[in-house]
């Protein structure tokens, strides 16, 4: 194919999207790979009339072409009231709606990638943004985390070792919250070194928080996930918020803060990408926003996912005590389990697809082509029954080895 | 802001959307600029009924994250009933459902388009396409187009000047169907010499067609939009499709047939950058499909757009006859008005602004820095009073000069 980019030449799929091409092959499958919400905890009825609402008053806008930056109604009630709740400080200019959050990680990186420029990543991090910045010819280099978060010694180290090498350290990215994959919650001492640390080498830092709200309140509170956006003094924090987790993932609709030149830059990147994020989706969130249900259900759906939670640590500890380890998660939706000494998460899929169970690959996750020893299991879309019959399934596969 | 991108420092603001923000601080302005559908043809019972039944039957995949390619019944019905329609044969493989025509555009650019490829335009062309493959820092090489289209000896002359400066042709970009902003309509002979052309220099197609089904019954037919990619044999040809005029633009939904081996590119480009559009919009836009209700409204639209035209051309023939030149469009939202000598659009528009009228420039259509003696008029959005006021108005503007 000679017609292709050099970009297109090295795309790479997605490996979250590719084991759920596999596991849909497999009839009776139990999935722990997809990290989708649960369906249980949609608003239904607000939803439908919200839309019934919407649609019966024909205003020709609802359905019309929209402001690139998005529905302003919209922007005006996040920053009233989530960014408030979050500590956060915006205004108009220094925001963008965008069609979910993987489109700000794709604006971001388009707006700050430059080929062979390196992103500084947590080992493991999200693999969407891996993909986004590697499909903009992105390179990446991996930091450790401990218990707290981002090793802020090694992220040092990392900076003067490319510095030295002559290479470009564009930015930092870090879900401080519940990490996809690891379900680390960063501590408020960390989030501010690592301000620090920004500042010192003059990096912006990518603030990626689409499961700050979902906390367990039986481990932690809403204050453990105040972003580091809300301590961001000196403007150098891009921040990215999303309505998929919190209300539901099928409108496309998140949104980002960022500092206002860049909010700039990202609008225009945006207008020349899809125009706008769906008006309709927007209107909806809008919605249900003025109306309070984002705020009503979020309770219930905290408890939600920790009760789910709460079950594949206890299947965990009954089927594979001793052999898998994990730091149980203060939130989110997401099981990051070390396998045991000897135990490849490749192979470990091909036998678990066998017993009719999936997870995803722990080195989806790492940029430094390790993580071989890792599975990420996902309880959050699931039932109580299918969470406990998938690890019984998993422990199978891992017996086998 | 040394830590922009390359692109991004360079990013150009759409003229369109400038030029909507320019009109929006002036009370009472008539827009001949926005190329909106006019709300007045959206069918607003059908989608509210539509959207209440999708929202009663309480599939959790209405609202959950969906494939990157689309809605697969979505898909299926416009290979089975819109392609066919249109004479073009396509599997399921060859398509991706994008949000909104402008993703299309950016999409393909990021598969095809390495910085410093030069893409092949119509003088004038679509400004959002200009700024797409900008964006990715593409060039451009501009070719004239007659009354029948894109004029292939200078088409293949600029490909021959292309290849003695050493640089890469990468596609050529048109719009056959009553083009924006031209309003012109290529033959069908001109069609088939195009696809003559791309092959001998194997070059791809990238065919836009918003527009098709919004032809003029008194002037022109169904047969005539009959799309290059109908009888791309050799498969060059890279087809967009949109709901965006057909049914309603506030949903993101649009689409696009290309070559396998692209398409599959495209889909994981399109992973990265919004793992799938808008779920809820493309189960709306299947129902209407499933409901007949495209089919149902398209010869209303067609009136209705024809008429607007006529109210358009009266107003022009009693104002501004002689004055300003047209071909009259056989399609499509847009008049493209040649200005009387010495009348520049960038003057023009600053003295329309204070008659409270608005235009697109035409210098934003062009890639060679033309284009100054001519405005794009659309009469899609507005009322017949309004064009005729519109009209009334930018006489006067132009009778200041």
């Amino acid at each position: 194919m000679s017609h292709l980019s050099t970009a297109a030449q090295h795309f790479q799929e997605s490996a979250i999207r590719r084991t759920s091409m596999l596991g849909a092959a497999v009839p009776g499958l139990i999935s722990l790979a997809a990290g989708y919400p649960s369906p249980d905890v949609f608003p239904w009825d607000d939803l439908a009339s919200i839309t019934a609402e919407l649609l019966a008053k024909r205003d020709g806008n609802t359905l019309q072409y929209g402001a690139t930056r998005g529905y302003r109604p919209l922007i005006e009630q996040l920053i009233a009231k989530t960014l408030t709740d979050r500590g956060i400080t915006a205004t108009f200019e220094d925001m963008i709606i965008t069609t979910g959050s993987q489109q700000g990680l794709d604006l971001v990186g388009r707006v700050l990638i430059d080929p062979g420029d390196v992103i500084l990543v947590e080992l493991p991090t999200y693999s969407g943004a891996i993909a986004a910045f590697h499909n903009l010819q992105g390179q990446f280099a991996g930091v450790p985390q401990d218990a707290e978060g981002m090793d802020l010694a090694a992220l040092d180290a990392a900076i003067a070792r490319l510095k030295a090498e002559g290479k470009t350290a564009k930015f930092i990215y870090v879900t401080p919250n519940f990490q996809n994959p690891a379900g680390l919650l960063m501590s408020r001492a960390r989030r501010l070194a690592l301000l620090d640390v920004a500042r010192r080498h003059d990096l912006l830092i990518l603030e990626d928080d689409p499961y700050g709200p979902i906390y367990f309140e039986d481990v932690t509170t809403a204050a453990d996930t105040r972003p580091i956006k809300a301590d961001d003094t000196d403007d150098r924090v891009i921040y990215l918020g999303s309505f998929s987790k919190v209300l539901v993932p099928g409108l496309r609709v998140a949104w980002l803060v960022a500092p206002r030149e860049i909010a700039q830059k990202i609008e225009l990147a945006k207008q020349a990408t899809d125009i706008c994020s769906s008006v309709f989706d927007q209107r909806i969130v809008h919605g249900a926003m003025d109306r309070g249900v984002v705020d009503r259900i979020a309770p219930g759906l905290r408890a939600h996912y920790q009760a789910k939670r709460r079950v594949m640590e206890q299947s965990l500890q009954t089927s594979l005590a001793g052999r898998v380890k994990w730091t149980s998660p203060r939130g989110g939706f997401f099981l990051w389990i070390e396998l045991p000494e000897g135990v490849d998460d490749r192979e470990l899929f091909d036998r678990a697809l066998k017993e009719k169970v999936s997870f995803v690959l722990g080195s989806s996750f790492f940029v430094d082509g390790g993580g071989h020893r890792f599975a990420r299991l996902s309880f959050s879309g699931i039932t109580h029954e299918q969470i406990a019959e998938g690890i019984t399934r998993l422990a199978a596969a891992i017996s086998r080895h």
